[in-house]
């Protein structure tokens, strides 16, 4: 299936274009062009059919794309057609914020084990899980065969907990932490910065 | 200055290469080139290339760009050569986890009020804030004249928030609720929404 390497930058598109696409679904929309989505998104139509034909066909020209049928293919593209379990690491501001929030299990994943190393806070619930204490962190998370991380942890702490976690198998880090991470090629590092969004904003003041 | 309309994705590229001269001028460095950024941020070194070129002159052919020198640049570019007051709405757990993000003054931004509307929370700290009533949220932003936003309250009140926040003069706003805004042109919006930056990575799992 994947013996073409598709650009990184191609594939970070597809899940807005997944997004925009779930926004029309709501609205009981059943078809969408590679213009409109253009507009939406700002970005060219020509970009997004290009984008796309990446992967297959998935629209005849002239009659544009079946949305619900395009928002499906695309997310078994990125393996979104399945729920994948998230281990959170830190119950702090950004953990609660995390672990109370509803949307994730609608886009393709479950926050499953939270941990800490504060004693204070290992032992209570965080919404519906119970904070766990991170010294066992490596062997439960292997032993659960995860995937997927959040790190809500302080920047001192987050490199090391990340070394923990790929250790443990994991292979896919949101990093909320406000460093940059240095891990194995192997491992997809996201930083969830918000200086750069807002930085984005600025430009046109 | 700004006769000539620079697409925004060149823009949006922007705080990504200030990010990585800061961090190279963290670790004592002078000068980069743009091989070395496009490896870095797995952008090609060419585009890298055209993107600083839209602005002007920053490098000499052959010996790369003075880091220091380039940061400065786009900071002015980007209108970060100030410090940008910020009000937040929302007092919950993400408006408590921005409040106490040490991160933003060095990259441009301060968090000057907080607003929320539930009456427990209105007079409380926050961090160093006191929590203020919604209700008085125009008059006083609009007298203190902010522009930039951030907005963390739930999605049923977003809207609503938003609306009020342009009609108070913001042109910027940072929506951490997981809904699409309808806002009018002039304002910019970015939405910070964890699953795009998962979905991005489930693809190479």
């Amino acid at each position: 299936m994947k013996e073409k390497v598709i650009p990184d930058i191609i594939v970070a598109r597809l899940p807005i274009y997944l997004l925009a696409l779930q926004h029309m679904m709501r609205d009981g929309r059943q078809v969408t062009s590679s213009q409109e989505l253009g507009e939406k998104l700002g970005i060219s139509s020509a970009q997004i059919r290009k984008d796309l034909s990446q992967f297959g066909e998935f629209g005849k020209q002239g009659t544009g794309y079946n949305i619900p049928y395009l928002a499906d293919e695309i997310r078994k593209i990125l393996k979104l057609d399945r729920i994948w379990d998230i281990v959170l690491v830190g119950a702090g501001d950004i953990g609660r914020a995390i672990a109370g929030y509803q949307g994730f299990y609608d886009r393709g994943f479950q926050v499953v084990m939270i941990f800490d190393n504060d004693f204070e806070k290992v032992g209570t619930a965080l919404h519906s899980l119970v904070v766990q204490d991170v010294t066992y962190m490596g062997d439960i998370v292997r032993q659960a065969g995860i995937k997927v991380a959040m790190i809500a942890v302080p920047a001192a702490e987050a490199q090391h907990v990340a070394e923990q976690l790929v250790e443990a198998g994991v292979r896919a880090i949101l990093n909320y932490a406000p460093i940059a991470l240095h891990l194995p090629p192997e491992v997809r590092v996201e930083n969830f910065d918000p200086l750069i969004h807002l930085q984005k904003m600025t430009y046109y003041l």
